[in-house]
């Protein structure tokens, strides 16, 4: 058979198989638009719930808002849903919303990273593709971002549009007068139109997005579309953080701070800061002294703080760790007593190869009181439901065997002063409070436990006036701890495990 | 012409048309391939300069490594660089990187907003699609989310794989055995094949995942293929937080503390106190106080917190803020004066209004002396360069002509207490500093000057020794705080205009 009877023959099959591809794409492309998908069985793990529904509160929880006195109780609920929607407004922003990138799309757009500083003009993709801590891989990068990329046969006209809500958007398309059509520069919706597909990519590959209002971070939805695809992405408005670092300096001294807070317990305190001064002559300690009638406590690197009378537990811990120079700080009781196990160096060495962590816990006479927390934040107005669970803990810390991640520990802990910028002793709790601060912490703090480093208890000798103050009788601090809980937090219900 | 020979035109016309585009398709997606971009011209606007290059120092800035005493010198910059290292490990994840939608894939994923507890099973796209802060709108949302959409041909098997880094994936083929081999089952790579593209998609919908480690705040990030077709998307790991809110309660002095920091100047102090009095009788007041020989305050609702002798202006400002209970805290100055135009309610009522900001600032003796910050980060190890901006502002805060969004403000000022958590007064800074807390903060504060509400200064009558004290000779504080604003905020320079 003859060259072109061969070639024929292969033409005429091509053009068989184009056909039958074209049949079968429209078939398929329209029963990809109205497939009923198969409901897929339930797996053997339960997954998450998905929300919003009521959260369930476990057995033995308490009903917060049985606990609010029921004269106040609509006007503290009115109250705190206006708060905690003012919350969500500055907890939240278009970087929630579910974006999906659609499937067949010619368009090419970024989908992450894309980020800009508020009221500064920047090309897409923006400077983020090579700012220093992006690491964009090859494989990540195709090309210029915007662009139009057809599978589908050639047009006399292509005409891409892009709009956002909060900016402006600029092109240039100035070197292809004629060539290319540019509509709506420097306003939020451009219109880019052009016989040629190349023309019209070097015009997207010039687009630019400004923010038109400043903010320190938010974000804007850019909508992308040609002909019938359509597509959205994120533009996040960024001011950049001017970094907060510590100077570790050389030694621990420059590097922590031991913080306390006391109170009638001078003999307790006295005893500790002796046992300090056995192991760490020169570390800074910090004191907040709410008692009744203060003692002057005086010694090199020790630096007390007179509160009024019994301001209480959390608004001294507060105090002190607001007077801490040094990266991190030592959270220790004042009835506590250094030993030779009391290394905080061990602490600072989890610390410094863990950056991400804000507190590490030690253990107390040898036990470690670490606690998880489960959080399930349920409907919004009824609340959500909050289980501490005893000794919960999650996996330990990768080359610190002695050390496993979890939600709360100990009164002894070491943590990085900048921590407080994630979670507060709210000083409105007293007396009986501790967990409170990892509670509040949640999702924010990364807490770990250690039992590698342990310091050691002073026996009991607590006088009456002390106790009359720290256990008070008939549940007072108890009720406010849970109205606390209901509207500070947002709570239903709260289980302590 | 018969019926069929029209079939048969049009027939050839359609098939001569699909050959057409085959090729063209072949060519334009070949070039667009290897496309060279035509460079656009540049724009009017000058763009945000691209990173990491160092930033140019503005005439008349300071440079800082010319403060840090030589023999220190080398030390001190190791340091700061593996500090500065750190925080960026804290302050960053996958999400910094920039992902690029590839143009024509049959592939569809979330490319926004799929966020999964941390160790819990979640669908994909997950519980966000309906969880309570997500308004997920109809048109963002194409039925199930991960499925592949073919616009080619029909084929005898299809094969996709998904994999992701730090966590598991697990699906459900049980419906289907036979029909679609599962592979990698509650592993990190999950392939997923079939000759039913139907069956495919069905079980595609029912990949969950899992992820392996606990983290309050990280990413992983998924690739998903098909064939020569890949993509990449993020996946937000995010212990869920409990809220933080406070009670407004009903009046004013339920919203607001007033914090003030004394030092020597008690007739100033009880001079402002008593103008407090006239015209907020029950607000709480908080004074923190270093004076050297502190002097009793007492009234009601007015705590005064003694302070180590000369503990300084941060220190101070720090401790009262600890104290503060209400949702926002007034700062003010030892030496100003409460008078008719101190209206702290017409500062609650921007802050309510706008629930984004954490700072307002008034006026002073009718001036409002704000200012804005340009931070360019620069080089990273080199450092970055600050330019203070006296009386620099953006804009007005719609529904507000009288407050402008700004970096800095006055000493003047409502925050909301929790806005220390994201700056905090670096106790470190012990005579003259304002700016400072600002400048930590810039990234994080939303701030606003407003001119509505302001407060008076009383008549200056230091006494030497307050003078020895805030004002010290020799330059010992600023050499201290450039030295400072090397380390701590990694600058190169930084100059105030």
């Amino acid at each position: 058979m003859t060259g072109s009877t061969i070639i024929k023959l292969l033409f005429s099959t091509l053009i068989f198989l184009l056909f039958m591809a074209y049949l079968l794409f429209m078939t398929s492309f329209q029963a990809s638009q109205k497939m009923e998908i198969v409901p897929a069985k339930t797996n053997r793990l339960a997954p998450v719930p998905v929300s919003p529904r009521p959260c369930t509160c476990q057995p033995g929880s308490v009903q917060l808002k049985d606990r609010i006195p029921e004269d106040q109780f609509d006007k503290v609920y009115q109250r705190r849903k206006e708060e905690f929607e003012k919350w969500k407004k500055r907890t939240s922003s278009e970087l929630s919303k579910l974006l999906l990138a659609p499937p067949n799309s010619p368009l090419q757009y970024p989908i992450q990273g894309f980020t800009v500083p508020p009221l500064r003009r920047c090309p897409i993709p923006g400077t983020h593709l090579t700012a220093p801590q992006v690491s964009t891989s090859p494989d990540q990068v195709h090309g210029d971002s915007l662009s139009l990329k057809l599978s589908t046969g050639e047009q006399s006209s292509y005409k891409v549009i892009l709009n956002v809500r909060k900016g402006l958007l600029s092109a240039d398309a100035s070197l292809f007068t004629g060539e290319v059509i540019l509509k709506g520069d420097g306003k939020a919706e451009l219109t880019v139109e052009s016989s040629s597909l190349k023309l019209l990519n070097a015009v997207l590959a010039s687009v630019s997005y400004q923010s038109s209002f400043y903010h320190v971070h938010t974000a804007d939805l850019a909508s992308f579309s040609f002909e019938n695809h359509g597509a959205q992405f994120p533009i996040i408005i960024r001011q950049p953080q001017l970094p907060v670092i510590f100077d570790m300096g050389a030694d621990i001294s420059s590097q922590v701070s031991i913080t306390i807070k006391t109170f009638l317990r001078y003999d307790n305190l006295k005893e500790l800061l002796s046992s300090i001064r056995r192991f760490y002559p020169n570390i800074t300690v910090i004191i907040a002294d709410d008692s009744i009638e203060p003692e002057k406590i005086t010694g090199e690197n020790i630096h007390q703080y007179i509160m009024p009378p019994a301001q209480g537990w959390f608004a001294g811990r507060n105090l002190a760790v607001s007077q801490v120079t040094t990266k991190y700080f030592l959270w220790a009781d004042d009835d506590f007593i250094f030993s030779q196990s009391t290394k905080i160096e061990k602490m600072v060495e989890v610390m410094e190869a863990v950056p991400e962590l804000d507190v590490v816990g030690g253990s107390v006479q040898g036990n470690t009181f670490h606690f998880s927390l489960e959080y399930d934040k349920g409907d919004e107005t009824e609340g959500g439901c909050l289980y501490r669970k005893s000794h919960g803990r999650f996996h330990a810390i990768p080359g610190y065997p002695q050390c496993y991640l979890t939600s709360g520990v100990v009164n002894f802990f070491l943590a990085r002063t900048d921590c407080i910028q994630k979670s507060r002793f709210d000083p409105l709790l007293k007396r009986v409070a501790h967990s409170e601060f990892f509670m509040d912490g949640l999702g924010s703090l990364m807490v770990a436990s250690c039992s590698h480093v342990s310091i050691g208890h002073q026996p009991k000798k607590n006088s009456n006036q002390y106790n009359k103050f720290r256990k008070p009788t008939g549940g007072s601090e108890q009720a406010f701890k849970y109205q606390l809980h209901f509207f500070k937090n947002n709570l239903k219900c709260i289980k302590f495990g």
